[in-house]
């Protein structure tokens, strides 16, 4: 063995997680699949959290790689012009912006998804010289100070070690259960000048919550949001982190809705191949960043332009993928909604191929994930009470494999409720 | 032509900046070059910004990435446990850490400078229960709203768009060109219940401040700050994010001063290949994380793991790549003294491979660093008033290389001063 | 001529404010009538902001006033035990807080509205060790930073400077016009750990909303409130400056829910005299100030002491002031609902001697104010929009005062509706 | 007796202070002495902190008042136009105003320090458009948020219950017992764009910091902090609650200096007998308030004014007053040298009739306080250990009663060094 079987417990810090609930040390992993190293594979209905939309090591994404580090490509770009970033750009536009009719400039933060969201808050505090930002209830953006001031999760807010400020959550969608009309406080505050709320810079919404329990939004909902923004100039930021690259069909989440958000934050499955990259893209006249006014050193990790670059071509030409995804996403709302009619306490919600098992008793949902790793299925809950089985399967998963990962989730339901 | 040649200008936002310096569409690279695609060479004299310590697509790295990739290893392994992480802690714990007799625990943020210095303050706060940190004139140390608010310059603190808050800046070493004695002000605020200051949670520095000028603090003065720390018993983080994996010398920048942080925030170099990753390490006591408090998405960039083990093995086995890193360090600290004595205006400071050349007339920095690309030198400036062309060349150039370089220098200044 | 008829022009500056809508030079006052320096008499029915609840210059605190000042006692005793000020404590608790049943313990803060609130949250978040508040839409409470940070109206806040933060506006009783269960939002993001909120400190309310536009709770939403609290451990805070004293009836506002807030403040009327000064009551377990801990210069004001026993002995030691000062606010609510009904766009809210006639067209409320100083009556506006002419009569108006300024209101209205 | 002995033992806040050291029930007051209600008298060398200069129950002042409140003069008076308002202003221009060529507005906030503060912040953020304040080591301005932010006394911060920011504190005159030049950190961190500072929108500082322990600033340190804010265009206030009116000599504190502050906060003894009432002043180009932006129930506390005016006219016509009051000054310090002299570890330092004894071991201030209070002298430390007796007698104390408190604070120090 190339390491001490203790290495884990005794060096690397207690805020490990996914390696508690997953007790295997992982190898290899190819499409839906991972390996640990005695040789046992597991089906991954998690997908990197959403960063593998396109399951593992995708053969095509590959090559394009393999091809690029072997000859020598540029690895790391800070963010110089090169050939892989240029390449990325004009596939960006010609296949993803210009088909949506969305002339968005493309900013490269640091490649990570808290990095885009930071920078998203930051340019919506300069170009309206306000501080105030909107956010919902439980929204999940990130965990570095900005973005951690946008997340509802109290658990997670508390590790920030100073107040969260400047920021305020506004109920999102069916929080009220049908009780009260949209947006009925959101509105009445802004038009009140004795609210006592300072007019927002912006909102940040996720069209899907994933951490938050995938909570779904409608799609007249997030056109209220965006008429609500457009009526009282504060800007609209749909963080697309998790939900974006085709995650609930389309390749923004916010297609649904016919809507154009000011700023969208992409990163996750953007790069493709599980490979770090972030993008901030926001509408022309929003462009008002000074040269180096927010850098990183990582924005320019040239390997995932090329693997997103190949991404979007294999996958974005035409809407086959997009299409498969729905019927995939309607094929485990299927599932889920039987489990829901045959069992009390438990209920089902999601969009596309982001999809949830709810249960009453909030501890069945750890139970499921515990029994189904036990049938060497990966999932994992979600919700302010880990009340939720969240599934994020690879949009690449075969029908096969759906239906495995599928009944075991029944199997395991059926011995929990 | 596989993208329009104005892709850059049209598409990406007004933030880019290294390409308005260095105007050319970069394709491959290796060693301490840099090719356009017009296959014009450049000479890298910046390195990534120090993240590429062992110069570009290193042979011995490329080789153990392309043998993982290729037998389709884990890409993307969230906080999971990894044969790839398995090994990597492994060699880390073996030949950087022990040797060293430092038991820190190591943390995986996400793969980025400005997240591990988030991890860390979050953990300084958590620990002490305090908010304030206490950060050093011309720091530098992210762009995220808390790594922003412990970075001194002004142009990058106004892109905030909120005021930042809970740091006060200390002088750093030889502030006050000799006029005040070390820590004077520091002391006298700690020691005084009166003084309106705010015992803070912990304290950030970097050894030798790259962003700020190249500004070098002495071995005395970081020992003095380590005392001083522990009399107060304030947290000591050193962030080696751009002066650690052998930039000036030793692995740990602050080993010259034979000190132990508390915490040591690691990125740029520490994947070895130019590939995101980041470390937060820290005293055993101090791991007070619960499970998941800190997460992110791309913090088990497994390819880094790889390529970051590979490079400790080939390269601190033993001392030979610390001492050639020193030699060639006096090598250019010889030259520019040289230059220092020859023209009026002219100085040099640093420590190991870590140089700046400080032009009196601040502007003279960048038409030195302009000079030098139109001989395909590439390398940057720094300094509040970008007043210090700053050397990082990989560590791995040979002595050729440098004298190439340091000959184009020479010249570029000649015509400047 | 003493002084210069210009001096207010040219020297005071330009925040002052009721002396622009008031545009006479006042000289002597008495019960309800203040008199300007040519003779003219002005019917009050502003009372001070409910500073002058027992008129002005009221002739049995005169006598006790006089008696005090002529036989040198004590003005000014920091927060040192004198005689007055013992005396007044023995009155307060054996007139009003016996009775009453409560045993609050009772603090001197400086002798102001806002000092009050400042002191009451300092207490809610040492208590608790938690830094956010909860106040409501329309709320006020002062200009001070703390205080200000928990005022509605976006004009004053920005008078802060500085973000406004830790505090979190709820709507107020009747925000929704019945569209929304009492507390719905509020319960919702109490329970739930993904809301996004802080856990509060403390709940800060005005039992009715005189700055905010004359908005008044109900019992059953004040009870609602507090048992709110109570399950979820937060301090409630009913700020009782203005709507405190005998203003809606009871010496208490809140006496009429049945509730006993954790933290009450006072100010205003507790002097009797219109001498500056103010109180802090709060529950005895949650006396864990520190001696000195919040001070100030003024909070031993002896005259008010004085004043305020002979007040309190004078108008409190029965109930037939506060069943005058119902039917008199009942009188005012008559007079006014019968404007409602004769005119289009007008309607009244109000509890006690706080009444509001409410305009549809908000500057209507200005011109009434406008047109009932030229007939000698002193009234104000209050609201977001400034709709609402507020009524503040000194509670000791007689019956002839009162329906002689109705009358002047009535005129007035006709005239501009 | 007229209440039970245990009232301020059972019902008043353990907040209370003063009234621990000096445990006796004061009734009566006139000149330099207070008499309890056992008719044993007190020599007062605190003078209601600062807020007595003119003595207790001045007959002068006493009578003006009540001429003014039997004849039913406003009491309580908003911001009206009054005719006490008029008379008050019409004097301040004319014997203080313009004899020393300060064209000052005048603002009247609440009639306490802090409130004054809260207002000179307020209008230094607004006027200059930037939200960071600096102060200095060792300040006081107010227990109110804004105002404590910018208190140096850890004890008094930690009391806010909410981190205090946007304020950062520079070393006061001497901070570093002349081992640094003055201002070398102030104008180093302003003048360097790298520095982490955010330029700040007004410097507030005190002439002689009182609550610090009798500090006292050079009048070139003064010129020269003027001087630097002028340069870098920052607003200098001056905090003369405590040392203006006189306490130091001249009526403003700054006047020694030569200097014109852009802002003057001014409250204790500006309404002469102990009243109620403070000022914000400031030149006529700062004026940009908006009506009633700051306001307040008790700033147009017109006994103030009177008492306010009456005192400026008998002491303020001539330089009689300030000539006797820099003596008697110096009458103290002789004393105090000689105690310095006669004793190790007594050391002395103040301006005016601000005067400080300050003893090595720290807890001998406390107990010459104690030994006097035995004498039936008042007096109080201050300093950030309460190091300090600090004398702030009425200016207008007789010769011989100053020997009396000297002789007595004479033996109690001898007693306890």
């Amino acid at each position: 063995m190339t390491f001490s079987s203790d290495i884990f417990a005794t060096r690397e810090s207690e805020v490990r997680s996914y390696s508690r609930g997953w007790p295997a040390v992982f190898e290899k992993a190819s499409g839906s699949w991972l390996t640990d190293r005695e040789g046992v594979r597991y089906l991954d209905f998690f997908a990197g959290a959403g960063a593998l939309n396109y399951g593992h090591n995708h053969p095509v994404l590959k090559e394009a790689l393999l091809e690029y580090m072997s000859g020598d490509g540029i690895t790391h770009g800070l963010d110089m012009s090169t050939v892989a970033k240029g390449e990325f750009l004009q596939t960006f536009q010609d296949t993803i912006l210009m088909p949506r009719n969305l002339d968005y400039k493309v900013m490269f933060p640091g490649p990570t998804g808290t990095n885009t969201v930071e920078a998203a808050l930051k340019l919506a505090r300069k170009v309206t010289g306000r501080e105030a930002i909107i956010n919902f209830t439980n929204a999940f953006h990130g965990m570095t100070l900005g973005a951690l001031s946008v997340t509802g999760n109290a658990f997670k807010r508390a590790g920030a070690g100073v107040p969260l400020v400047h920021t305020t959550p506004m109920p999102y969608d069916d929080y009220f259960d049908g009780d009260m009309k949209d947006f009925r406080w959101f509105e009445q505050v802004l038009g009140d000048s004795g609210s006592g709320f300072n007019k927002p810079a912006g909102v940040i919404v996720e069209t899907v919550q994933g951490e938050g329990g995938v909570n779904v939004a409608r799609a007249e909902w997030l056109r209220g949001l965006a008429d609500l923004c457009k009526r009282h100039e504060i800007l609209l930021i749909v963080d697309d982190v998790q939900m974006g690259c085709g995650r609930t069909g389309p390749f923004f989440s916010f297609e649904i809705a016919g809507i154009t958000p000011d700023i969208v934050t992409l990163s996750k499955s953007i790069g493709g191949y599980g490979l770090p990259m972030a993008l901030t893209l926001f509408k022309r006249d929003l462009d008002v960043w000074s040269p180096a006014e927010h850098n990183g050193t990582f924005r320019g990790n040239n390997p995932s332009f090329v693997t997103a670059k190949a991404a979007i071509d294999h996958f974005w030409s035409d809407d086959t993928f997009e299409k498969a995804t729905i019927a995939k996403g309607n094929r485990i709302h299927e599932a889920f909604t039987e489990l829901s009619e045959k069992y009390d306490g438990v209920s089902t919600r999601g969009r596309g191929m982001a999809q949830g098992l709810v249960f009453e008793v909030a501890e069945n949902a750890g139970k499921v994930c515990s029994l189904a790793f036990d049938e060497h299925l990966l999932t994992e809950t979600a919700g302010p009470s880990d009340q939720v089985v969240k599934l994020l399967p690879p949009l690449t998963i075969s029908d096969d494999e759906l239906e495995q990962g599928l009944d075991i989730l029944a199997r395991a339901t059926a011995k929990v409720v």
